[in-house]
């Protein structure tokens, strides 16, 4: 039976299930998929209206597993605005796209910061080009999100869902009316 | 035989293998092992002053084979100033104390950025906190990098080696001076 945050979102992690967070999980790919398989079919679930996994950036064991064996309606793909991360995403999309999982967008992270003193707008890795990359592979543009320090606050703090953002709400609407 | 930038420092990546460089190496864990293996034992280094092996965060297939395998001096650890980047970073420290691997100290990266308009130095993630983990764990602190867009301009323009800064050079010695 998986746990709850506090707004009643049923959550499963490793680190829900090892008795120390500090203690590192070293597991190999086999042992990896296996607990990623358990998650889905040995959890109960109950109903939900959406299930979420959050993966690492990659293209092994854990993207692999998750795009063979769960019926996926789709990956949102969140990049940051370096041409390095950019390249590293476009495997990533094209691993989704021989594997036959839609993409449902890009989201543009950490595109930005607000100076909260004079209120200016700083690119911190150069010009975004979130738009340009969902273009070039055809696929929607769902937004870009600014670093805000009152996110990782309500994050550190364990009220993160508490938080909210217009952006943020806007990228969440665009998906799940996609699906 | 690895190719080498244009300052010498030769280096090997799949990357400059695969013939797309957007192509995924779509690989679970025991090839990802063997690549690596490949890539200390296979290649023609020479004589080297350092090798340094750039690893993606975790405690999986790619962290264990470096640390069984690679006969390493010792491990760099870089964090975000995020409690949650702190414990996954504990996981990997702890990691490399069980397997027998010294920590040669943390680096803080993306602390904060200094604004180019007024002078601000804004905390992108909360407060620094990186010398306290570092002493938690009775470690070296090596210090906190700020994100600069000139640093990304530099990586995204091939331009990397021309980059310097004060921090990180300093940064390097000392970590180069504990070897």
């Amino acid at each position: 039976v998986p746990p709850a945050s506090k707004s009643g979102i049923k959550i499963i992690s490793m680190n829900l299930i090892t008795g120390r967070q500090e203690a590192p999980v070293i597991w190999r790919g086999p042992l990896v998929s296996s607990a990623i398989r358990q998650f889905y079919v040995d959890v109960d679930w109950g109903e939900l209206d959406y299930l979420l996994v959050d993966l690492p950036p990659g293209t092994s064991d854990a993207q692999l597993t998750v795009m063979q064996i769960l019926p996926l309606d789709g990956v949102v793909v969140v990049t940051s605005p370096q041409e390095l991360a950019n390249l590293i995403v476009s495997k990533a999309i094209n691993m989704s796209t021989m594997l036959g999982v839609p993409i449902l967008g890009i989201v543009e992270n950490m595109s930005y910061v607000i100076c909260p003193k004079c209120g200016e707008r700083i690119n911190l890795f150069g010009e975004p080009r979130g738009r340009i990359l969902a273009e070039k592979i055809n696929t929607k543009f769902l937004g870009s999100i600014p670093i805000d320090p009152e996110l990782s606050a309500a994050c550190d703090n364990g009220n993160i869902e508490d938080y909210s953002n217009a952006t943020v709400q806007a990228i969440a609407e665009t998906i799940t009316d996609s699906l």
